[in-house]
């Protein structure tokens, strides 16, 4: 038995985000079908991170077991001819028979792109919100340097989250100007349910001088959602970055 | 009277190419829609350059005329509101009364964007070609070289054309490596039914290597559309830059 992790890169334009439905297109549900055609026998994917519908990755990670002879590398070659084209295997190679996804020490960057152009760009318009707000990104850098450490992030959590704690460590958060756009970088070892989407939401508020970024430091202590700005929505955010600390000895 | 001049981007993925057709969903079609129910009569713009189905458009051009006593620059805000959001108007400005977008001397920039990951990046590809083929852009650069000046570039315009000259000038091409992309840039004074598209082909193969660069300057001189590549699909293709020399005192 072989225990293969999958790299997948998706645009989630048009999918109900990562988690299995029924009766909805889900980034894992065509995962699961095509593996299960490959295979023939049923499979079920073990995912690293549920994204929410509309919010894309280059780089998201997916876990199997299977007895099949086939080479761990090749996973990718052959999904990639049975996976829809906004789903892409970049990579498929073996992992540890005890390695979850989600059990284990994760490196996470996400980036939330925002287009400040005049009228939004239609070339963009998939990967990026827009807004015509002018955005004062030095504040909304004095902002974010108060999220990074380890907080409880209770006010940056959508009440229907399930977590038994809502304590995460950030590790970094840049605010960074590429052309007209600005991207909010986020790195951290988990996020909660809508958390990155909620930052970028109460970042925008403090770039568009709603409060100022000392406020943060009030909305992490009143562990409210409320007390937070509004989820921005999600064709801005992309999973951009996995890193499994546990499969770098592994992979020497 | 006042000449109107439109600065539109658009995403022409589900679009017929700009040119006006009945039963078909076009950049123009749906200006002229937008123009006339603003202006409560009916409208024809004239386009600078009419892009193929597919192709995208940063700045592509269209002009009319109205006695309507609307600010110039206020027409972008008004048929934003209107047109789809795949089409945006970046600006609106009035021009001279006997300015005509294909009849005057422009300087026109195109990009051709190639994806060379091992896998194609499913955020890339509604606006980049993808081959796994591996790339000499080495080459590339060599043969490109060829085409700049002014040709007879016959062999690289679809026999379809209607042009009674196939005589063109290239100021510049070039080979560009961004991340794994190539993107192939060109700037003329005008390009023939298909001939960027049929340019990319053409480099292409000689990046694979079907072909040495010098081949360029025979595929040139054959003035036969066979002897060139083949049409780079419209997907990679983006109309970067319109500069109208003529409009240039006029602005100031």
């Amino acid at each position: 038995m072989k225990r293969i992790m999958l790299t997948v890169a998706y645009d989630g334009t048009y999918y109900h985000g990562w988690q299995f439905q029924n009766n909805a297109k889900t980034i894992e549900g065509e995962l699961n079908k095509a593996l299960s055609r490959l295979l023939k026998t049923e499979i079920e994917v073990i995912g690293a991170s549920r994204t929410d519908a509309g919010v894309h990755a280059m780089c998201n990670a997916a876990v199997f077991d299977t007895e099949a002879e086939i080479p761990p590398e090749k996973y990718a070659y052959a999904l990639n001819q049975m996976l829809p084209l906004e789903i892409r295997i970049r990579k498929s190679q073996e992992v540890p028979a005890d390695f979850h996804p989600r059990r284990t020490d994760t490196i996470k960057t996400y980036e939330y792109r925002i287009d400040c152009e005049e009228f939004a760009d239609p070339l963009k318009s998939r990967y990026a919100y827009f807004t015509y707000v002018p955005l004062n990104e030095e504040l909304m850098r004095e902002a974010a340097a108060y999220l990074v450490g380890t907080h409880d992030f209770k006010s940056f959590c959508s009440i229907n989250t399930t977590a038994t704690t809502t304590v995460r460590t950030i590790f970094d958060i840049q605010v960074i100007r590429e052309g007209v756009d600005i991207i909010i970088r986020i790195t951290g070892n988990g996020f909660l349910y809508n958390m990155v989407r909620i930052i970028a939401g109460t970042l925008m508020d403090v770039g568009r001088g709603k409060y100022p970024p000392q406020m943060l430091e009030r909305i992490l202590e009143k562990k409210d959602r409320c007390a937070a700005g509004p989820t921005a929505p999600p064709n801005g955010l992309i999973l951009k970055e996995l890193h499994f600390p546990e499969l770098d000895e592994f992979a020497k």
